[in-house]
């Protein structure tokens, strides 16, 4: 199954998450992880448009999600900041969905830095994280 | 906003409804009126892009769903043949979603040769609309 960018980004608009997860991590200076998470998920009779997802990037990974759903999900950093971030910047989504990618985008720029080595910029992150995906849950 | 054909295609994979309604309606002959219906809800947040789907199709209402979700909503017969058909045959959804469109296509040509109006035809609508939207609650 081959996808046209356009596609990709109403089905996202519609389906795909942007998500960044902070967890407890005794062994990181900061005492936490910083883990940002690009996800679509389907229920399995639609797992071919979840690899084609994948073939498209190029990366990420297709896996069980909960009960009968899949997901595509991108956690590798060089996957989000020089495949996924540059499409969503090219292909702009038009649902207030944009407004999550471009925190997103900004939490994984900051990352680039190496901000989220160090508390004041882990308290940034964490802001920007708590207003992001509110009211939106699956 | 101007949306892209590829970007509804994908947009309406992930978040449009095609639905084949039957109503009890004593004043037909065959005592139930049948009711096509394509929908797209968003969160009112999104009502732009409902109304940017609205001005590209060139028909079709925004309405008030339930709470603070919102509604592309197509009834119009002419509107549902002459114009979303058409445009869902030329760009095809790429989900399982496409299954139920062309079930939906079946009943509207139906439809077009009157088969709704007699209880044989009735009964093979009511059998298509059975096989639809089974495990796919919004």
């Amino acid at each position: 199954m081959k996808l046209e960018a356009q596609w990709i980004a109403g089905f996202v608009d519609g389906e795909g998450c942007f998500h960044i997860g902070i967890a407890q991590h005794d062994g990181m200076t900061t005492g936490v992880q910083i883990l940002p998470e690009f996800t679509v998920v389907q229920h399995q009779r639609d797992a071919q448009v979840l690899y084609a997802l994948k073939a498209y990037f190029g990366c990420g990974v297709v896996r069980k999600n909960h009960g009968d759903r899949l997901a595509y999900r991108v956690r590798d950093r060089r996957c989000l900041v020089d495949v996924v971030a540059p499409f969503f910047m090219k292909h702009s989504l038009k649902t207030s969905k944009n407004v999550e990618f471009l925190k997103f985008r900004r939490v994984l720029l900051w990352m680039e830095a190496n901000r989220h080595l160090d508390p004041a910029g882990v308290e940034e992150i964490r802001r920007v994280a708590e207003t992001m995906n509110r009211s939106r849950p699956r």
